[in-house]
């Protein structure tokens, strides 16, 4: 029996790997001054199709349940995030700063840094329509990546405005029933040839190719590149019209991170869709709105192979499954002694373990080592003293039982907290 | 749109109140030595028919995928950690302690205390066949409890032994495949009227009862229930063979954990299955193994329904969303020069907040009173300083913005950190 194609098993390292992720997420977050929310894994079908359209339904893992309706696994969090607001937004004040860690699912070919699932940080400003959120954001997105160590040596942001390209298409005076399906043209052309490009767009080529030779600049987005500059971070991020994101439902802003050597997909996306929660909600409630998605895949790809996040990673990793105090039984009868004492040291927060059962000693202090113990509490013919040996220092020291967890207690307090 | 029936929508208290009982299962849980893990929410649906038997099905979120595999929404974490450490064993030593926290799915009429989704704390250990490995698990699932606020006067852990049955079976020659029918109609006295359980008991049902009246002790359990006694946690459980818990393949200790009010339903269950690694991997790996899992829902209820645990997770509840510094700006000129520090504040860790759009002062004031802020920071005329308030005291002092970010640091060591 193994796992279903595109599905991962979490062996300690690699859960250690995926909370150590998350904390960051979360603690920068919340340093912005985001709170978590989240949402069923299973929603209707008819929540994503109305989002997305029909053939939504093909990169889904949709089925009927047994009550007979159709659900889907999420394969993003947009069209719930719209839904609980449009249900709750009475409740709180705008705007809305909320987050989100979960999982998501889409039915696709496997590639690297693309499975059948992945967690993703979900981050949305609801109710502002101004550029400042847009700053916020942004700024959001880039010190959640220098949290886990990235430099702009690593990622950029590249940032577009749709607006830049509704604009352009009314002048060329476009039918609007048109723009859809140039604006993908646009989205693909830093994946294809020129030529073929030139061939899609027909009469649009000159102008739209003489927008990319300038540069893909966009005088509009300057306010939020000063934004961002005035925290210190425009070395982070270029702005380029040429990046379009495929999606329908974005109305201004957008912008992917990128890892700089360009060998990774895209880290995280983003937009402003100031329509979508009035769509989704019939008009029920309508409100501005933007955010981003960030996946752990490419994420994780991307931290182990820059030196700095690697070695970050692997401390936390190191740290996260480690103990505080290897308790090594010496004497068998002395077993009930020592777990009087492992369940005081427990229970002021030390992590302790000890052999379940009687084991060589020299057996012990190696498991010892093994799980990164501080300290091994022994327990034998030195009882009622407890031999506390440092396996860092190799120092032993003989301690009155009576008197250990006050002695415990100072040797964490000086070698750092637990 | 709705989620749809038995699935949860998180508000960020909701949230908050998930994370703060996940961050004390993982806690607790680390104390111990337990290192976490975690498998696929979906799997082949053969996994579970293979643990359970084809009836399982009925309640399932299963489906057929596009790639035409039989595929289910996970109902419980055991048979993928059978799948895990049957492929993997070789790479740790033994025994595993091993916990995991993830969301699970049952298509089932919903009641009080259950949905079709809720969230587990799964813990086992893997490899060791003493009693020493069921006292170490049954005191961690108490001192989970414990670090949610809960006393022995707030919940029971009632331990059986499938052993004592088997043996009583045996002794009684009821042919052996008739005792799973026999375990079941047990498991059921609890919940239906003695003379109901007596005539399904048939000749079994006067030594079966003489059993129940005599308070259902085994003897068998003395060594366990001494063990929890040496750590100082005997008045948490009951030894009550009456307890059978309706799961086949448990083979010798077993226990749930009730409140003691028997308001509600079991907290947790779990017990031992020494030989379920080996039928799932189809003999491949044999291990001696225990788990228990303790669910969001029910807990939950409990907590809320108590008044000191309830304190705790509400104060924990607040914590978790509120800020630490909330940033006034009262002239927006100066809002450069505040994102200049907002920045700065952040990055050294502050949850800082600040209006995004021109906002008047008094309203600023109040939305850092909201968001529970421990200070406010206010950017005006005062500029090149910043008037610096403490929203407890109502001090407020002047300080040179140079000087501010040493200034912000002393406040937050002295009255506690962020």
């Amino acid at each position: 029996m193994q796992a279903l194609p595109g599905f991962r098993d979490f062996l300690p390292d690699d859960c250690a790997a995926r909370n150590y992720i998350f904390a960051r997420w979360r603690e920068v977050a919340r340093r912005y001054g985001f709170v978590e929310w989240d949402g069923p894994v299973l929603e209707p079908t008819d929540l994503y199709r109305k989002k997305s359209g029909a053939e939504i339904v093909d990169q889904l893992f949709n089925f009927t349940d047994k009550g007979d309706r159709e659900v889907s696994m999420r394969p993003e969090l947009t069209p719930t995030l719209a839904r609980v607001v449009a249900a709750h937004e009475r409740a709180f004040k705008k705007p809305l700063k909320w987050f989100s860690i979960g999982q998501f699912f889409r039915y696709e070919k496997q590639q690297r840094g693309r499975l059948r699932e992945h967690y993703q940080l979900n981050c949305d400003i609801i109710g502002e329509s101004d550029f400042a959120a847009d700053i916020e954001l942004i700024a959001l997105s880039i010190d959640i990546l220098r949290a886990l160590g990235l430099t702009e040596k690593d990622f950029v942001v590249r940032i577009s405005d749709r607006e830049f390209w509704t604009d352009f298409l009314q002048q060329q005076k476009l039918p609007t029933e048109k723009w859809e399906e140039v604006l993908q043209m646009i989205d693909k052309s830093g994946r294809e040839p020129r030529e073929k490009t030139k061939e899609k767009l027909g009469k649009l080529a000159d102008p739209v190719f003489s927008i990319f030779d300038k540069g893909g600049h966009s005088g509009k987005l300057d306010p939020l590149v000063d934004g961002l500059g005035a925290r210190g971070l425009a070395g982070f991020v270029d702005v380029d019209v040429r990046i379009v994101r495929g999606l329908a439902y974005y109305t201004g802003t957008v912008f992917e991170i990128f890892d700089r050597a360009g060998k990774l997909r895209a880290i995280a996306g983003g937009g402003r869709y100031d329509n979508l929660i009035g769509q989704l909600s019939d008009g029920g409630v309508s409100m501005p709105a933007l955010g981003f998605a960030m996946g752990d895949v490419v994420l994780g790809e991307l931290l182990r192979d820059r030196p700095a996040p690697r070695e970050k990673l692997e401390a936390a990793v190191k740290e996260q499954n480690k103990i505080d105090i290897y308790v090594v039984i010496a004497k068998e009868q002395r077993r009930p002694d020592a777990f009087e004492q492992i369940q005081e040291l427990r229970d002021r927060g030390y992590r302790v373990d000890y052999p379940l059962t009687a084991d060589k000693v020299a057996k012990q202090f190696q498991t010892a080592e093994n799980v990164g113990a501080r300290i091994t509490l022994l327990y034998g013919d030195e009882w009622p003293q407890v031999k506390v040996k440092n396996l860092a220092t190799r120092e032993e020291s003989l301690i009155a039982g009576a008197a250990l967890l006050d002695s415990v207690a100072k040797f964490f307090n000086v070698s750092g907290s637990t």
